[in-house]
């Protein structure tokens, strides 16, 4: 049996965009002489659809969509991962589906049983799960047809309170009694760059306990802040990697069933470098996020700091130098060395750029706001006066030339609320908010790998706001590379303070940075989209209540 | 047997506050006689915990509140509500419990099998739902103990599309089995003024259902944007209602269980008021953003229009006019009325204000944007630039002094993108962001209702953004008169375009209203948190795509 995975870049609610790149890669995949090809999760709607599942009209279109995937399915069977209604009397509307295509029929239906209900996945939002397990019968071939989740009954979770077995069924050892040659899992998996490994093993794990192959097909592209890295696996009767397919591409491959019974010899690994691939992720959700919408351009604010420096080059990279314009917006408290380094980054980089100082509005606002503050001295007000004219600033050209401006805050100071709301806190999509302020440098070296795109000089200066005279970072918080080890025990790992105490970080400045992180959930509730590149971004991963005490 | 409900507001988290309100309640009923008082659903934490429950120290807190209540459980038994470690091997990590604690131990424990995942509700997130059932034997008595949604297992749900049965048990009728002599539903229900109604239904339902009585306890007092009415009912076994606790004040009340299984004659049915429910919830959602935060001030842009007023109103009659004040912020678009009649509702209120023209931060944005802008023609852009020069101000004013900046935009604005994002769509809370223009009206009529409070000027007005000369807001929206009834049907109800189009509206009317609420999804996305007052508010009980096409 020949067979043909089809790691695609699906867009949300697009149905002609989907259906069409479906099907051309079914076409292809006959002119190739293919049996069956696979599909991810959902891959008719895109994921997540959210709450478009709750419109009627949206699920017809799903139907419709389906119906027309089918009819082009002659000569060659598809699976593909589409909502479909629950028709009991009882129980959430619909099923997560895995659907098996041919001749204009649904010759097959397999239904999620294990819905993630944690992190940014709700799928007992919408989604009733399965109760039995059938085989799909197949050319001859039994195939247990699983849908993400399904596998992923036992999994390491990095929170030591969480079990390891967040379900009380397996649908692997379910379907493991109708003695399956082979397991296809279709999937709809975002990137984390600390779980590259783990879903390998548990494929592999999969494969070696049940002895047969395992063929597991992601998406690839992002929507919004979700990205997703393709990666699909396949995996031999032995345990080993028959291949995986890029990160962050579109790709179809083809082979022949058979070669994944045989025992063959594993290619030498390619173990990618993590910042390569978080690289690759910001890269990929930037493009998607204009690409699936009605916008091309980008504007960046630029401050001369290694933040908004990042965010240009990813910009630049993504949609290239004639879609992102700087904007350069010094103050009476910006060095003249800020406003040369963001100038040698545009001419790097060859953007377009304008530099606004913001000293006359600045100065407005001092003057109207005089008779109400009186004497009273400067304190974050004037601060954040100055970001928010920034603001005004950028977003006024967005407005008039309709491009998005990209905000630059990263996760250190959104963890800790250092940054101003409606100020450098706004924008249409967050790209750095999921990167600790330790991975930004990584990331420009990574970028300076082959030459120097951002300058040293913007590397090696130390952090700061230029809101005050000779402000630097360090003034309000802790150095970096400390700061950042305790905010990723607490918000990745879920640490209580006691034992990152423990591990050796001083009590006080513990208790400090955890006080800092929840006197700042206001700030977070009210930021724009962030690019997720790890397993516990802020956002809709991470639902903290705001007029609490904790 | 006597049996008393406590009514009680929680705070998230204030594990401190919350024992102390009901460790007193409990010394209260004692010393009233009472054998049994009922709190309601995860008092010990205030609800909604959300992700505080992954923290393994947030549990542990939990764990040592239960047994410091437990130890005030002499010659009194309390039943309450907390989360409880699952100490099964596989499964989500906690349940939802209802626990009776007595003389420092827990004597019984019951858990939540229905775990609400839908709107607002993320129950499954957290916990395992329950797979078997018992009764609660006391002193004779055999008691079906619920939690909320657990007698909801038949809901009539507002979108078609839903079933009436989302669940594919029913935990009344595996108790009913048992032949208890009474039910006892611990909850914690929030206020939506469409669902009054069917709250009275369902319990109603179940006391005639299984014939036996029903004391439902409910919570009161606002978290963030979930607001809970309390409104407590206790239903004889005949099911009519014995007793309402009151709407949105805490309550306890103590009375004779025999009473119940007695033939009384219900008394008159209070039918109360949806706009003063909504007025009373609204003005609950403040006080207590307010009282449970460390923060006592507000502060309001008051524009000389209705939605500003209201907000203003709503302000001072929560908090106080002394922690109140008002700025207001002309422009050169600014008709005189506007300041005059805002002046004049300050005057009415007593409360302080200043005025600051916003002419020259204005005028300096527009000087230094001309070299970039050029010719081109005013658009929204220099629309925006205002509402967001106002927003630099009001948070200006809220650094300084320590004042919360309430916004004042309403669901129709909000729904239709009819707003700026980062100017009038800035604020720490939403006061009015779930009410539509069309309610606004009669809640501006409900407090004029003893005196002129809002000037009839400012609610005769044709509602204006003032934003360029002689703007109305019809001039880019449809009267908000059909508007707001468009809006209802596709977001409250859900309905499809089609639907709604049958019903008479205006087929392109009806699609460009859908096309303006899915294009600012985004603007959404940044939104402060939203005081829910009906059962389908803009914010995490309704979740959207953003890079998505529909």
């Amino acid at each position: 049996m020949r067979i043909t995975v089809a790691q695609l870049n699906y867009h949300i609610g697009n149905f002609e965009r989907n259906s069409r790149l479906i099907i051309d890669a079914i076409k292809k995949a006959r002119d190739e002489g293919s049996d069956l090809i696979i599909f991810s999760e959902l891959c008719v709607t895109g994921y997540p659809p959210l709450d478009l599942l709750d419109h009627i009209d949206f699920i017809r279109r799903c139907e419709e969509t389906v119906y027309k995937i089918a009819d082009s399915c002659r000569g060659i069977t598809a699976i593909i991962g589409s909502p479909i209604i629950n028709t009991q009397p009882e129980g959430k509307k619909l099923f997560n589906a895995a659907l098996a295509l041919s001749d204009g029929k649904v010759i097959f239906e397999a239904r999620k049983a294990l819905l993630p209900t944690y992190d940014i996945f709700d799928e007992y939002r919408y989604f009733e799960p399965a109760k039995d397990f059938r085989i799909f019968e197949f050319q001859g071939k039994r195939i247990a047809l699983t849908i993400c989740e399904d596998l992923w009954d036992e999994q390491p979770f990095p929170n030591e309170f969480e079990k390891s077995r967040l379900y009380t069924i397996s649908p692997m050892d379910e379907l493991a009694k109708y003695n399956p040659d082979l397991v296809i899992n279709i999937s709809a998996s975002p990137f984390a760059y600390t779980r590259i490994e783990a879903k390998r093993k548990i494929f592999i794990g999969k494969a070696l306990k049940h002895g047969i192959p395992v063929i597991s097909v992601n998406q690839t592209g992002a929507n919004t802040e979700l990205i997703f890295d393709g990666g699909s696996l396949i995996i031999g009767k032995n345990g080993k990697i028959f291949k995986q397919l890029p990160f962050f591409e579109e790709a179809l491959y083809t082979f022949n069933l058979e070669s994944l019974y045989e025992d063959f010899t594993e290619p030498e690994p390619v173990v990618p470098d993590t910042v390569m691939l978080v690289y690759k992720a910001l890269n990929t959700g930037i493009k998607d996020y204009f690409g699936k919408s009605v916008f091309s351009k980008a504007v960046v604010g630029l401050s001369g700091g290694i933040d908004s420096a990042l965010v240009l080059v990813l910009a630049v990279e993504a949609l290239g130098k004639d879609n992102v314009v700087a904007l350069i917006l010094p103050s009476r408290y910006t060095a003249r060395q800020s406003v040369d380094d963001a100038l040698k980054l545009t001419s790097t980089l060859g953007v377009k750029y304008e530099i606004i100082s913001i000293e006359k509005p600045f100065t407005a606002f001092e003057e109207i706001l005089k008779p109400i503050f009186r004497d009273l001295p400067p304190d974050v007000t004037e601060e954040n006066i100055q970001a928010r004219i920034r603001a005004v600033l950028l977003m006024a050209y967005s407005n008039k030339f309709g491009h998005i401006l990209l905000n630059t805050s990263n996760k250190s100071e959104a963890a800790v609320g250092y940054g101003t709301l409606y100020g450098d806190m706004a924008g249409g999509l967050s790209v750095i908010g999921d990167v600790y302020k330790t991975d930004i440098y990584k990331l420009a070296r990574y970028i300076n790998r082959k030459r120097i795109i951002i300058p040293e000089s913007i590397i090696k200066r130390p952090p700061t706001a230029e809101l005050r005279p000779s402000q630097l970072d360090t003034d309000s918080l802790p150095e970096y590379r400390i700061l950042d080890e305790i905010l990723f025990r607490y918000i990745e790992l879920q640490k209580p303070a006691k034992a990152i105490i423990e591990e050796g970080f001083s009590e006080e400045l513990v208790k400090r940075v955890i006080k800092m992180i929840n006197a700042n959930e206001y700030k977070r509730y009210q930021t724009p989209p962030i690019l997720r590149i790890s397993h516990k971004a802020f956002g809709a991963g991470r639902r903290m209540p705001i007029v609490a005490k904790y």
